[in-house]
């Protein structure tokens, strides 16, 4: 290399350094309005917000970006993390430039105001409170789309936002197959007299007992404390502030366990991920997860296929006895095994069994898929939902806080989001597949607790690359295939096929 | 005004407004690292402070920001708050350019450096560890001088930076009423037969039971848990992000509860200070406490003036007692009351009762104050300073770890910063004699536990306006005289005078 082109990707490297710093500290803001900032203070700090944002988003447009990218992409004296780095820094730089700067700003300060009304509006369970801020969300979604060009569907522009590789067609495809598959099979369980006993779930587990179980399998699962920390939020999320700062939040109900420790679980897979990305990557846009998908699919992998498996209680049902004052006596574990697999239509997604789960998510890609297509009203939307939910899933819901405003993420304008739930699942049993082909003591290493050689898997087969490689790349390079839905579907149907006796 | 003025204020303080974000970002990391930010991620997380505070020191003598100051400055149409604004900014342009980037960015490498270092020589109790830092850092300060120019004492400019209008001829004057005054009863205490008993303030006292009596406290003097929050920190402190984001720390030690109260109350007194600046001022540098010592003013006349007054707890001991297990049975108020005002020579400044405490500021201002006058050397520090105590409190250290190397201050080249702590003792005692001539029943609001009245006071003298007026200028505005030592003296006197039947 030449000295110049040396000093030139120094340059450029520090740049983007300075761009993550700043993402870093946009990280811990978010982080700390959900934990528990005092309300007085947010107005300002949405201000703080966009002042950050929008400085990011001007250095993503900038003529030096401008500049590095021309002159350095392509360029194979380079190393391979300043290639892709590259190539990361083009994207956003062809999706920032062309919004308005004004525009943008004005958006993300929408936003996080929109976040704090949907809490309201959630708690009040009255979607009209929040129909004149999501309104206003789509209708930037909308402009930031013909600002952007699309192929095919409006909608794909989205999609490439979280899910880089899938599209529409991919999707109708797939959640075909899957709704195809499990509708019938939630019918067939609708109707077989064998239903689990489910109310020793429901006495009271004090909440102090259920953190101290939830960092005990947070523990086993390989979550390193000393690279993160547990606390607690109406909605629990994981964030990776960095490979040595990567922190869960969960959720406790008294009454219902469950919540906090599949959430707990669930967030520890993201997390897992996160904590275990190659620390090469620190300072570049690359030290993250390659896509939702891909991060959905390490959660998923976790919550259900690991934390829902009859060997894993093999191991962890005594311990959690021990975390009780007798909730489960007498309960054996092949009850206790069906009783947490219970699949019963229900309206919330985050609390939905993991069959009726992938329905869930479809609704709300119909739904989406419909509104960047112009099929169908805002204000429209409570009753549109409720009707399919009646359609799926056989029950309508009674009111706005469990329907239409159950989740955060259209307040954020995460549209293009949801899909990346089911797709996560999907790749999760198809990483599921290969990976007992490679350690075929996958059942016994849960019943004897010993997670860490299935981590290590995860870590070399996925985690360490970071967005290195792409969610259909890394599923490729894992699998030798594309999206296949097959493996999910048979993995629900042997799955419920036995917890129901079908 | 012209068009062309509007617009240029208009561009200054939305720079300006930039600043204060970055400088609220790095508030929360710092608060973030405190409070409980895992160590794995430390090291990534001081790149983040690297980059937001070069990027501010860059803002801050750029030429945009000089061209502000020249076309700006002094501009009668412009708003006070404009005005103002350019004062402060104006001050820290001059600071901040006359010293070379490259020695500010070899002294900043130093000063973290020295901060290690000294927590090792700490630890350890050896100077002789420390010695070579020390002696750079006050060489670089003695540098820093140089380029910046002083007024009468070199000594004068570093006094500057925390307490403006402050110099040595002001502190030699008060200082050495108050030296006088407290060293005769500090004498008189230590020969007096009456000794308060204290054992029974060292009992178990669980945390959470503390925690809920701090969380009492801080709500009857008017801390605003909506615009703030309490926590758990090794060294307590209070932060304000932005008036409605003011947060507080404590420490609790079970087996003194007076850590956690009075620590409370202190850092309580801070935070009202930060959570009643008026509103007009957030996104300027003025929407801050003036100086460190009308700051340090806040605190003491909460922890000593209200929480150590008998009248306060005439309210609150029976609700103390309320959340022990039966600790102070049998305990007279009175005793309760002498026992909290105990006086003892101590060597820990941060462990000082409040009559000795002064004499341990005036040791390290006498110190500070020879150093940079060249009159002594840092290798005979150890031996200085055990003389002074030996002098002034009659104790003299055994070791280096409980005399010169007990205050983090130093490592971080924070010469200047001590005497805000008396400073702020003797403002306190001053706005404590004007206060009472209009809130005579001043007595009477304490034992009823009504401290609304003494906190709009409060507010209406000195909060709202933030750094909208010099220390010295509140102090006039508000007493309608200068600095003066003897309400210090004279509370001081008629306090221990009673506690000690002297």
């Amino acid at each position: 290399m030449t000295e110049t082109l040396i000093e030139l990707e120094k340059e450029f490297l520090d740049y983007v350094k300075k761009m993550q710093a700043y993402n870093e500290a946009l990280g811990l803001i978010y982080w700390d309005l959900r934990t528990g900032a005092p309300k007085n203070g947010v107005d300002q700090r949405a201000e703080v917000i966009g002042m950050l944002s929008s400085e990011m988003f001007h250095m993503s447009t900038s003529e030096e970006m401008a500049a590095y990218i021309a002159s350095l992409s392509g360029n194979n004296e380079l190393s391979e993390i300043t290639l892709k780095t590259l190539e990361e820094c083009k994207k956003a730089y062809d999706r920032n430039k062309k919004i308005p700067a004004k525009e943008f700003q004005e958006y993300v300060v929408l936003q996080s105001k929109a976040e704090s009304v949907w809490e309201v509006a959630r708690e009040k369970s009255d979607f009209s409170m929040f129909l004149p801020y999501l309104e206003k969300i789509i209708s930037y979604q909308k402009k930031f789309i013909n600002y952007w060009g699309y192929e095919g569907n409006k909608y794909n522009t989205l999609l490439d936002m979280y899910e880089p590789g899938i599209t529409v067609d991919i999707l109708d495809q797939v959640f075909s197959e899957v709704r195809n598959a499990i509708i019938p099979l939630v019918q067939k369980i609708s109707e077989s007299p064998n239903k689990p006993k489910t109310s020793f779930l429901f006495e009271t587990f004090p909440k102090d007992k259920q953190k101290e179980f939830s960092l005990k399998i947070l523990e086993q699962m390989g979550y390193d404390f000393d690279s993160g920390r547990l606390d607690e939020t109406v909605h629990p999320f994981a964030t990776g502030l960095n490979p040595g700062d990567v922190r869960v939040t969960t959720r406790y109900d008294e009454n219902d366990f469950r919540t906090a420790v599949f959430g707990t679980i669930h967030e520890g897979g993201h997390a897992l991920y996160e904590q275990n990305i190659s620390k090469d990557l620190i300072g570049t846009p690359l030290c993250s997860g390659t896509s939702m998908g891909i991060h959905e699919s390490q959660s998923l992998f976790y919550e259900n296929i690991v934390g829902r498996d009859y060997s894993f209680w093999k191991h962890n049902y005594s311990i959690l006895q021990d975390y009780t004052d007798g909730q489960f006596e007498g309960i054996e574990i092949d009850d206790f095994y069906n009783a947490i697999n219970e699949s019963k239509p229900s309206f919330i997604r985050i609390e939905a069994d993991m069959l009726t789960y992938p329905l869930h998510i479809i609704i709300r890609y119909e739904i989406e898929k419909a509104i960047f297509n112009d099929e169908i009203e805002v204000k429209d939307l409570p009753q549109i939902w409720n009707d399919k939910y009646e359609e799926y899933l056989g029950i309508r819901p009674n009111n706005d806080a469990e329907g239409i405003l159950q989740d955060v993420h259209w307040s954020g304008g995460s549209f293009g989001y949801f899909p990346s739930y089911a797709l996560g699942y999907m790749y999760a049993a198809q990483f599921k597949h290969k990976m007992v082909e490679e350690l075929p003591n996958f059942d016994e290493l849960l019943a004897s607790g010993n997670l860490k050689p299935i981590q290590e898997w995860l870590t070399k087969n996925i985690h360490q690359y970071g967005k290195m490689k792409k969610p259909l790349e890394i599923l490729h390079d894992v699998t030798g295939e594309g999206l296949n839905a097959k493996y999910l579907i048979e993995y629900l149907t042997n799955k419920y096929t036995k917890v129901y006796n079908l």
